[in-house]
């Protein structure tokens, strides 16, 4: 493959720049038989959209999607399933200053070691606009997950130093987290990170945070044995994602802390015989394999690069410059990214159960 | 695949059960015409080693490498090399009272749910024995990587609670992280660590931490440009690893922290016109691709889930029991897996710099 | 993969249905830099192209290709190009009727029997609509192979038991092979040819045919080594088509019969030092790798399945039943598969390329 | 992927040199809880094996094969299978004088070309001797395809001239194929088989032909929709064999002279409501997919390339010279070829079988 997809059973293909006639998104390996629920599609890709409230960029894209195939009387027929987004707000002119000076921290530099030379409009395919393909596939993914009883709620756990507090991972629902613009259930921190997104958009600078997410109602036995564990796949969905820098499974980096005995996860019968574990360390994931508890993880994602104030860097040639930024952007990625977080785990989790459907055709005795 | 093959163009494929025959791994996609270094191959599986200090597992195993293929005339042809690692020290008595019964925090109960039943001899397959041949394979790469100008060098950051301080990313080496048993370059932690580790062990218990690991000398360039980020392979790479629960890269979750006028690395001109950051909180990874500057990642390792204490759990019948643990294990696996997150490091690293060496046929003007 | 991509370095994904609102392809992996022809990519689309002559079917499409992304200032930037065509001329109510009646030898009952139903409107995705964006990712693989003077041409053989005789596989180009609808360099054998199209189709009825095709100018060196031998691919290539039976490499069924002193091509020097053989009955490849001599393959093609005679079937629920056919089809596809052939051949060619340029980091002495 | 692993789901990847310490193969994928037949396995084997009849080359292998892992209690628990084999009759001192000199029609020239130099001794990596790992991987596929109620079984259609007639094959069994050496169904052709092989032998020629191949009892539903057909998947198979040249399904080239009202297949109501055709012409496979009928299908096997007179060639540096031939070597392959294109086929068939087992989560009403 050369990058630009994602997944072995439920394989997303995302297409398209910034500034360019149209994004999309081609998925292939959608189970027959889904009736697609478009109006869900549309929701989902809201809560990505720019321009969806005055934390977010001012860009505005109706990213209304176009299913162009896979579809028949409104259900998958087990085809790919293609979905076209049209660029309709682009500005290109805001970024004639760009095409020859490298913006600190962006991908400029290194598309261009990569690639050769770049589409400087609006960051090209380096642009977070991508990811409306991503969000796009997460949906159909959440539709085929939700048919087997799976659900993935994700949240903002923090805003620079602001911090939800505990959030009960086993019950926290969309309606919670849709509550405010920052989608962070706990009401009272999210209007204080609220305030300081404002505050640091007034002073030109950008915040980064946290994003948490829990998958509910995984059953056990999703996950490879070895290199495509659960927790691999999906720390690499995570760090797919722009601006990601950071990727924890169950305790993450504060179970480190704790000794074993402190830390492990006993066992104790559950409903049907299946064992369940009264604490989750361990994230709803054991040597690599679902366990049948919740799947939860987070993903740190560092402050916007774009940020309106004057910056040193180079152009092209090498020369000493002090870049006068323009565009739109985001002072903070948090709100919109709850969105692919979610996304990414449901194609994760899609692809994992798409892979253990597979039966055992000889029995043990 | 099917979940015991790693990379896309230097493509390694593990095999083998802690209990079983023999371990090993076979190395696709090797570059033709390099000398192999053997000496140097032992010296990396010797870093991994059981038995190789009194901080780790007493199990002990030679671990000889045998090459079976892929070499001719002490260089390799391009073809597959396979490497096979006879186990010789298994005690699969010492695992019989598992057979039914789940370790907490382990993947028998997983392992199970996946497959139906499952080698309850040492772990199976689910064994951190399984890494020998990712080491080996990622010795291989490692040569491959120094005729290309690259280095990797990991080493333990943190054991629970005590933090090795300021590690000089630029200048650190083996020679220094070789100096203690526990593989921190800071003396004095280092020694510390040691006998929190000594005292864990004592007591039954066991310990978790953090691995760094810089790769210096990388090129500008490597990394895909969207989903096959180099970040998300590392991530992926690192979160394959046993007892892995977390991964940083630069700045990670310290990053969130700041604002993006803090935390976004300015260029400035650099030797032969190509630029430099002035700092690196990127970790040398801008938009998913190498910026030419040192990659640094960081991943966290949970306590060792076998421990020396009853501790409760069920059967496979679903019956609550304690479970008395006998078998051998590290009371830390921080020591071993500076090795693993080192391998890991350099077959991502020579995967995207395979992949890179492919050069556009059209050139721009 | 889900069976709708194919390709390991240039990546083609081909997505839509007949009588569905657009088919398109995605096209991963195109080098950087390429200045895309885009008059070229529309006439070798227009040799596909439904309703081109009296002896294709009447259906008409226009086939424009809309490029949505990948491009920038008109030359490729290394990002996926997608490629859209709108379908205008569906008429699926003449396919009402078969909506639960299996047509011979179609993909109807086989299509029920993998995904449990089926888009019955023109065949939905198993319609040869689909190869549309096989042709457009042959048409960019074509120019990058020509940039690396490599250059394909394939023309129709063998209609029925019509043979075209020898053609000079060394100097036939596109124009000999246009000058006629049927896509014949033989004049003679051509007009003959056409005629027997046009009675098969007077008397309701079809033919098949072989197709060859030479890829000169290619390298020694293509192919992999025993999985992905160059002839392993390009069978898998010509097999995937639409109606494709059969195929040869080099002197392929024939040279069965020959003994091994009159079958092996002498080598005998050739300018600059390299090997040219004599002959080329091994076609170009031997052991899987190109030898630097013209590459040559057929296909063999059934005669078409739509027939306009009364034909035995039965129904989704078993009952037999007389069909009569409607619709609108080729009655013979062979001047049409020309340019399927040829464009598999380039994607072929093209991944093999790519992959060669991974140039021997250490050098043998 | 680099070449040498084959499938998606049953992933084989094989490794070793003709003259190197072992040859092996990794099998990832097989379904766990199989009772795997050893003897069944060796005997698979036997017919691979060189050595076995006076028709073979005189090398004796004993190919033993040693299971490294995959396996507990005698069952499959779904971890790679590796399957080891030592040589133990290479004579590298008869290929001394092929180190600087091109073989006609040999791979020896190609691999330099690809890999800038090659292991000369026995062909290196290019030898048929590669192939013991897939008859091993075939032998598995073999035992999980059973378990499913499908049989595969080949035989040679013809040698040179002498064709074998028709076989019933929807009857023909190991039996009747093992009664010769030269395993041929029909007595009488078998005879004049064997002697025409002799023959060649005796003037230090070689000889080609075909072999023809049934899978019994495939279910209707296996085959991927576009480019992995199950025709596209077994002629990659087919051609990914040393010495194959060409590859039928089903009527194949003969069928391209047959009109489509002769070479379609009616369906009738068959047993369980599930409709046959009363005739094969398509070899089990419509649109790419099966259709519940025999799969049938054919591959060419080219004359052997070495021959025991002398052929003209040029040297490493382009030098003309006459090769006098040296080494052991098969006279015509198309015995020992029965065993590599039943394992492919199983391989083949039982990549889709796993792929087919994913139910549809959502069901049509």
């Amino acid at each position: 493959m050369s990058g630009n997809s994602f997944g072995r059973r439920f394989v997303v293909t995302t297409f398209g720049e910034s500034h360019g006639p149209a994004l999309g998104v081609v998925i292939d390996g959608v189970p027959p038989g889904l009736l697609l629920d478009l109006a869900a599609l549309r929701a989902d890709l809201d809560r990505r959209r720019p321009g969806q409230s005055t934390l977010t960029t001012p860009r505005t894209e109706a990213d209304a999607p176009e299913v162009l195939s896979g579809l028949f009387e409104g259900r998958t027929v087990g085809t790919p399933i293609a979905i076209l987004f049209r660029n309709t707000d682009a500005r290109s002119e805001s970024y004639n200053q760009l095409k020859d000076v490298y913006r600190p921290s962006h991908a400029d530099y290194t598309w261009e070691a990569r690639f050769g030379w770049r589409d400087w409009r609006g960051g090209g395919r380096a642009s977070a606009r991508e990811t409306v393909g991503r969000v796009a596939a997460g949906a159909v993914a959440r539709q085929v997950l939700a048919g087997a009883g799976m659900e993935v709620v994700g949240w903002v756990q923090r805003v620079a130093d602001i911090d939800a507090g505990p959030v009960d991972s086993e019950r926290v629902g969309r309606e919670q987290v849709e509550a405010n613009a920052v989608r962070c259930p706990a009401p009272e921190p999210a209007a204080r990170m609220e305030a300081a997104i404002r505050a640091a958009r007034a002073e030109g600078d950008t915040l980064g945070g946290v994003v948490r997410c829990v998958a509910r109602g995984v059953p056990a036995g999703l996950g490879g044995p070895v290199f495509d564990k659960l927790e691999a796949d999906l720390a690499k969905a995570m760090l797919s994602l722009p601006a990601a820098k950071g990727f924890e499974s169950g305790s993450g980096y504060a179970g480190t802390f704790a000794r074993g005995s402190e830390h492990n996860d006993p066992f104790v019968p559950g409903p049907g015989g299946r064992p369940l574990t009264s604490s989750n360390r361990s994230g709803g994931v054991q040597g690599g394999i679902s366990n049948g508890m919740p799947v939860e993880l987070s993903v740190a994602f560092k402050p916007v690069a774009t940020i309106f104030k004057p910056q040193h860097t180079v152009t092209r040639t090498g020369e000493p410059v002090v870049l006068e930024p323009k565009g739109r952007h985001d002072p903070c990625v948090l709100p919109r990214a709850v969105a692919l977080v979610e996304a990414m785990t449901c194609l994760v989790l899609v692809d994992h159960w798409l892979e253990r459907l597979t039966p055992a055709p000889a029995v043990c005795t």
